[in-house]
This record gives structure tokens, C-alpha cells and sequence, in this order.
């Protein structure tokens, strides 16, 4: 997508560590008309799917999710929250994810009363690296029965194994933008 | 706001506490359309105002927010992210938040080159109850030198102190909600 490789190379800040800092659009300053674009594309890319729902990880996520939903007719977005929350009921999927970013592990936790058996599911993130924050979702996918129609990434690190990973499992996974190589020192970013 | 009002007295649940569970359209399981509505309304009472940018706090925050940013012509969202991380820059403003519901404190926390001085914002949230999240977000704005236009909740609890606290310190508050009394022994939810 034309517009957001466009975004990253404008505004993106590459950090020690494999760190992509895309702050200021993606994942804390959120650009909604972006958002509406991005959406628009997965509808395009999943236009012969079904899709019930979309699935993602609070918080970077969830804004991404809910205005790309509007594009799928407005299906409802379900967020998986990380840790245990009073406000959520006793009866629910959970799965560990470890984060490479924060360097510690999480549970995400889905409601069972959100995620019926059957339901087509569109998984969507800001980020794919590792792929920690899918398997997560995956899991509770797998666990509830639900239907992993596919995968709507907005930035995924293509020199990192998580993208390799999922296609080669079968997912449908669409980047909207894929890093291929990015340089510390230059502040270089190259895209597949 | 009469579809939220019917969606809170067909889906909600109380629960001890003061809890009022509505996650299965508000802050769990999202409803993308109810939130167009949601911001459509924001957008009509705050018609008077200018809005630069809309700020809220993870995670419930988000999405309602980036949604009902659409109605204010595609402003940009910023949240606040609770807790430390390795993502933002050292050049932050930060605020101490006591969450009443996870009974913990936590430090909300918006990279400064996202909140300039003399920018109108508008704050949006799911919930307003003691309004220790409103304040976190304002002490971030005064910090910033950030004007807050007004305020958009859409659940507020009316029998608690921080929309009567917030309207007396003269923040223009348009609640979408106002539960004045609610039952957990019948789950009974009667409006203001």
C-alpha cells in the first residue's frame, strides 16, 4: 500500500533493537483517514472471504480494527485484553504471549461468549515480527473453534520469521507494508 | 443518546461494586456502527467548537475515539498508554491515574511532540465514574498548554462525583448516558 510505505518513509524512526517507531500515525497519534485506507485494502485483499468479526490485541490494535471494520460492512471488533481485568467475566479463553518489545509475558484474555464456534474471523495488528501476538490469537481461535479466514497486518517485519511463519502455516496473511531491511545508522528503510 | 441508552438497559449487566458490564458492544466487543452514532452525536454538541485533535486513554478509549474522530472531520487520536514503555520517547508528559475498577495506580503517559501548545482537544471516554482518568488527561493538558474544548463520555455514572466535579470546574460535558440509579440485586438501570 502505496500510501502507508509512503507514511513510513516520511515519519518512520528506526531504533536499536529492530524497533520501527511509527508513532506518530500508527500506534499512538492515530491517522483515522489512514486507518479508512487501510481498511479499504484488506476489504479489497479478503473480498471473497467471510468475515464475521475481527479479532485483534489491545492497544495499538484496536483503532486500526475498529475503523477497518466500517469497510467490512461493520462487523463487530473484538479486542483481547492483556492480564486479568475485574471487568471481564470468569469464563474466558486466554493464551500467553511473549512480548519481544517489552521483553516480559502476557496473557491476552477473549471473553468465551464473543468468539462462537464456526464464526470466520479476521485477525488484524499493527505490527507482525515475530508473530508472539497472532499465536496468541490463533490459540484462542483454535480453543473457541472459530475460523481463521485470514490475517491483515499493517507493517510487517519481513527479515523476522513471523510472516514466513504464518504463509507457510496456510494463513492468508496481507501486509499492507513489508520492511525488508532497515539500518540504524542511516535511518534507511527498505520495503519487499 | 437513545440508542445507547436501550443498548445499556437490553446488554448491560450490574455487577457489585458499582460495575456496569455493557462489553459486549462498548469496551470488549466493539459496535463500529453505534460508535459512528456515538461520534456523530459528540460532533453535533460540540459543533461550536474547534477540535484539533481528540486525546483518550488505553484501551477502552481507542477505539470509540478513532471512530467518532471520523465525525470530526478525520482529526488525529492520541492515547495515553498506562504504564512505562520502551516504544515512546524519554520526552513525555505523564500523570498519575487511581484506577477504582483494578483498585491500582497507574502513569498515563503521551509523547509531547503529540500535544502542543495551544491545541484544542476534545477528551473522550468510555466511562466516567470518579473521573481519575479525566484528570489524568487534563493535568497532561495544562502541563502541555493544551486548551480542552469539552469532554465526551459515553457511559456516565450520574450517582458518582466526576461528571458533577468536572461540569463545576467548567468542562463542557456531554455524556451520551447518565445511569442515576442502578440495582444489583434486580439489574434494574434507570437513567437521568
Amino acid at each position: 500500500m502505496q500510501e502507508l510505505k509512503e507514511r513510513i518513509i516520511a515519519e518512520g524512526i528506526v531504533r536499536e533493537g529492530n524497533v520501527l517507531k511509527v508513532d506518530s500515525f500508527l500506534n499512538h497519534q492515530c491517522d483515522v483517514t489512514l486507518y479508512q485506507h487501510m481498511g479499504d485494502a484488506w476489504a479489497q485483499h479478503f473480498a471473497d472471504k467471510k468475515i464475521d468479526k475481527i479479532l485483534t490485541v489491545a492497544a495499538s490494535g484496536i483503532g486500526i480494527s475498529c475503523v477497518a471494520a466500517l469497510s467490512f460492512g461493520g462487523v463487530p471488533v473484538v479486542f483481547a485484553r492483556k492480564a486479568q481485568s475485574i471487568n471481564l467475566d470468569g469464563d474466558q479463553y486466554t493464551a500467553r504471549v511473549h512480548s519481544y518489545t517489552h521483553g516480559n509475558d502476557n496473557t491476552v484474555i477473549i471473553a468465551k461468549r464473543f468468539l462462537q464456534p464456526g464464526e470466520h474471523v479476521l485477525l488484524i495488528d499493527d505490527f507482525l515480527a515475530n508473530g508472539a501476538a497472532l499465536d496468541g490469537l490463533i490459540e484462542i481461535c483454535r480453543q473457541a473453534d472459530a475460523v481463521v479466514e485470514g490475517i491483515g497486518i499493517a507493517v510487517e517485519k519481513g527479515f523476522q520469521s513471523g510472516g514466513k511463519r504464518m504463509r507457510e502455516s496456510g494463513y492468508d496473511v496481507c501486509s499492507l507494508a513489508i520492511v525488508k531491511s532497515m539500518d540504524v545508522s542511516t535511518g534507511k528503510i527498505e520495503f519487499a
